[in-house]
């Protein structure tokens, strides 16, 4: 946590015990502290970058890093405490890119200090000072909003475009659609894990059918979905939280048959082929929220000691926004 | 069958006795002898048009016809006989567009004689004279082959137009995987209905992975394409014929966290969004017919009486090629 002296420097860590089956459990971590990173600098010669963490990202998508799952690329496993987004500061640097002092956003560790080697060097992006919190960078600014700002930009733009267009959100417990509506803005929103009927929901909520749908949760949530879309429509597949802590293989989607008759378009995108976005869409978004017209919630947890509890909470719903640890404030 | 007089014709049809739970049986369907169509003359003052049916065709996607399914334009019920593609002659038009004589493709009735009234004519073309048989307007030059051509060529087409990619068709009995292999110039093919492990069989067939998936299967079948798709791979769904006998729902699919991790696009279609591209179908695919480039192969049916087995043979693998049926040769 702080310097012992030249040489030995103790670096709090939170650990994965083992791969995870089904809901992570906080006992499927543990906090420890080692003393590897020697003295905050980086090895001599080096082309590396020391991190001091400072805020980090509590993401759905980082459960699917924690199965021991075969065959893809995708899902690296993340035994070690590595993978996270997260927002740091340089303490040393040896890499051209980076020098000490620096503030930036990228791939980190689940720990108070990071040595980041090349390649992963190539994830980290300096900041530019702005007058918005440093922990927007994992949020609104990062990753989470990039991907939203792909998929409607990119995929469905025509449909997010249309200024007057009817938007109503689904999300997983009444504080959240009660910040849908009443903070955020949305035409309308809903509970999905309450309708006892999610397509007599979807029928009432969008009696005309939908157009586009933004997939995050899977399962039962799409294939009341592919009930309700309309001809043409579009899907932009981003996550599918409800599939991620399936004990054995995720649930079946039965409807896929409306694929044809509705002629709908299936498409799943992964964030990172769209970092070339991340200028253009910084430029449209900071504007945004300076000027208040986009409302960003975040819960915050304090310390890295929270960590194995706030990722826990994001799969029971505890988290109301955007989840972000606090690991020092600068 | 023919003319008793002026006033009574009699009409030999198939008609669906209830909706089909299930494979569809031969006693779902009766073979019967109607006198409803009078005169083979079109009321007077209509603008309908009476046809002789000459070939109707048998498409797997007939069977989602005969479900009782709701909420849904396309699962028309067919509990008439009705709805079949097929290729027949005028005897007798008060529409424009149609004179005695002329030979047109189209949806039609299973029967003899059909009396078809707008808007249900605007699904008729007239069949300019070629050399080729008749009967192939509902094969080769009919929807089965506009759909491949439209998938191809509009969806994947930088796929398919690369002269030297590798070909691997999947088919449901020997005969047909002999057929694909020896007879159509495939480059594999294997019977999916026998292969003791879907996932590991299109892995040693497609080592590098799959670019681009022809879906006609569904359920497993999908779920192991999905497995082996490469990234940024493309599929068509044109049909998912596991899938249409499904007593209660369709199965499920089981791998769509795939679509993530590769961005994978699934896209639906229904032939008749491309009836535009027929002309252009037609210069491209009788000169290649014509040629011997592309091989095609029927299994004809004699007698309006076989219609009911013939139908019930796609679904049990019965037929090896386009399954047509012969009402009449002229």
């Amino acid at each position: 946590m702080a310097s012992l002296g030249e040489e030995a420097v103790r670096n709090k860590q939170v650990i994965l015990r083992d791969y995870v089956c089904g809901f992570p459990k906080e006992s499927d971590m543990h906090v420890t502290t080692t003393t590897t990173t020697a003295n905050l600098k980086v090895p001599q010669a080096s082309n590396a970058v020391l991190l001091k963490n400072l805020y980090l990202s509590c993401d759905p998508s980082q459960r699917t890093r924690m199965t021991n799952y075969q065959s893809s690329t995708y899902f690296l496993h993340a035994r070690q405490s590595e993978d996270m987004a997260g927002v740091a500061k340089v303490l040393d640097s040896g890499h051209p890119n980076f020098k000490k002092g620096d503030l930036v956003r990228g791939i980190t560790g689940w720990e108070e200090y990071s040595l980041i080697t090349p390649p992963a060097t190539e994830t980290l992006t300096k900041i530019e000072p702005t007058d918005v919190p440093l922990s927007y960078y994992i949020g609104i600014l990062g990753m989470p909003c990039l991907i939203a700002y792909a998929g409607f930009y990119e995929l469905v733009g025509q449909f997010a475009k249309l200024m007057g267009c009817y938007v109503a959100g689904s999300a997983g417990s009444k504080e959240k659609v009660d910040l849908l509506k009443k903070k955020l803005g949305l035409d309308d929103a809903f509970n999905y894990k309450e309708e006892p009927d999610l397509n007599a929901a979807l029928k009432s909520y969008f009696p005309l059918g939908i157009d586009a749908y933004f997939e995050n949760v899977g399962g039962k949530m799409l294939d009341a979905v592919l009930l309700n879309m309309r001809t043409g429509g579009l899907i932009a597949v981003c996550g599918m939280i409800s599939q991620y802590n399936c004990l054995h293989k995720p649930e079946g989607v039965h409807n896929l048959l409306h694929l044809i008759v509705k002629r709908i378009c299936i498409e799943g995108f992964l964030v990172h082929d769209y970092d070339h976005l991340y200028p253009k869409f910084l430029e449209w978004v900071l504007p945004q929220i300076k000027e208040g017209k986009i409302i960003y919630v975040e819960d915050i947890a304090e310390g890295l000691e929270s960590a194995p509890t706030a990722i826990v909470g994001l799969f029971t719903g505890h988290n109301v926004g955007k989840q972000v640890v606090v690991v020092a404030r600068e």
